[in-house]
């Protein structure tokens, strides 16, 4: 049974300022949890079903508390609206400083704001082998349990940077492009892209601020010839990290 | 003010049975609604701030009923969290034979169920000038409130075909390809690919089913490095139609 005090725990974990405070994290579902279990995150504790401990026993041997909880009890507690797996609280990582040396092609995000654009731009990132990215200030909270879900387990292995873009670009190394998705960039299919440099993505209503565009070496169009106005921002992210990596 | 009545039946419009006996659906907020006000569309009612009638006079000479409400109203009775604009009831268009001639390129789904990946998955569609889409039917339903919302208006330029899909695909024209989205088919930047066939997408769990898969001529993989075990279906898409359309 999960008691009084952990709920309240659990809960208030679902806001980023106690997130903060206590950093750390809710992770919810079977395949997400199993992704955590098998990643190098400290938990604190794991809230699971029989049939989730049974099936993943090996992956409990390291230390933290393991509470055996009922479906019923596992969905009213977390913020999924059903869960017949698991919920672990975990610590955050500490913020590392961001090494351009290891990373040639950077993603940056300026100011995406929803927590579903933000955790299928972070697995896409992993599909493509992106161990960092790169997000605005105010860009969506990476532990927000939204975001966490949307990832499908890619949180364990993409690592975030909130960063003051506009310093971040400025300091960057000497010669390394910056990319922009832009309406007006050029068309993305004419260029021969290589994985070295930046790309950024910008905010789902405003595209990429006009300061960070100042720093915009290449702008970037995906060339469509229909009616749609726009790509959805994790859409593009897809298409433009895809015209990137055309050498896989 | 919305009646009793009307708002019974704006509410039996989120249920499927209700839509097929109706032939209605409704349309929520402001891009989607001025959209459906541009297009072809029958409409039965608008419901409507002052605000959105004062900003699209022109496209309300239509001869349907029109309703100004307030927010809060408006919120009330439609799906979405918030709607300062308004809400449509419209006339689902008539379904239509397919016809191979006017569509040399077709996008055709397989059990996708999910309303929020149709929604997307049109959106990148209307992208690409594709102005029909084939569903198996057992897929998502393209009236349902959640798919349209994810249009973002692209529902008005695509219209949808139920069809049996594997009959659909034996009956296509001689020396048509049919191309399926498969974890282990050619990689994708491999191959001079044009738009010219039937590409398939599978079920958000599952994949292509069997039977249809049977029908495919050529698998597509869109190669990935990193540690995701895959990529959405509508970021799949996206990715794949991207590949079709690199002459534009």
């Amino acid at each position: 049974m999960i008691s009084k005090g952990l709920l309240k725990y659990i809960r208030s974990l679902q806001i980023k300022k106690y997130r903060l405070l206590h950093q750390a994290f809710t992770v919810e579902g079977e395949k997400s949890v199993a992704e955590l279990l098998r990643s190098d995150f400290e938990l604190e504790t794991l809230f699971a079903t029989q049939k989730f401990l049974n099936k993943h026993t090996l992956l409990l041997l390291k230390g933290f508390e393991v509470v055996e909880v009922g479906e019923e009890e596992l969905s009213k507690a977390g913020a999924m609206e059903t869960n017949n797996a698991a919920l672990a609280i975990a610590k955050m990582r500490p913020a590392s400083p961001f090494d351009w040396q290891e990373h040639p092609f950077v993603l940056a995000l300026d100011e995406v704001r929803d927590p579903g654009n933000l955790g299928t731009i972070i697995r896409i990132a992993d599909w493509y082998g992106l161990s960092s990215i790169v997000l605005s200030e105010n860009s969506a909270d990476f532990y927000n349990q939204k975001v966490i879900a949307a990832t499908m387990g890619s949180f364990t292995r993409v690592l975030p940077h909130y960063v003051d873009l506009n310093a971040f670009l400025e300091n960057r190394p000497e010669n390394v492009p910056v990319y922009g998705a832009a309406l007006e960039g050029e068309n993305v299919h004419r260029l021969e892209l290589q994985p070295a440099g930046v790309l950024i993505m910008g905010n789902e209503s405003n595209g990429i601020r006009p300061e960070t565009m100042q720093q915009v070496t290449q702008p970037l169009h995906i060339p469509g010839r229909g009616g749609a106005e726009s790509l959805n921002v994790g859409t593009a992210t897809a298409i433009l990290l895809d015209n990137f990596f055309r050498n896989l």
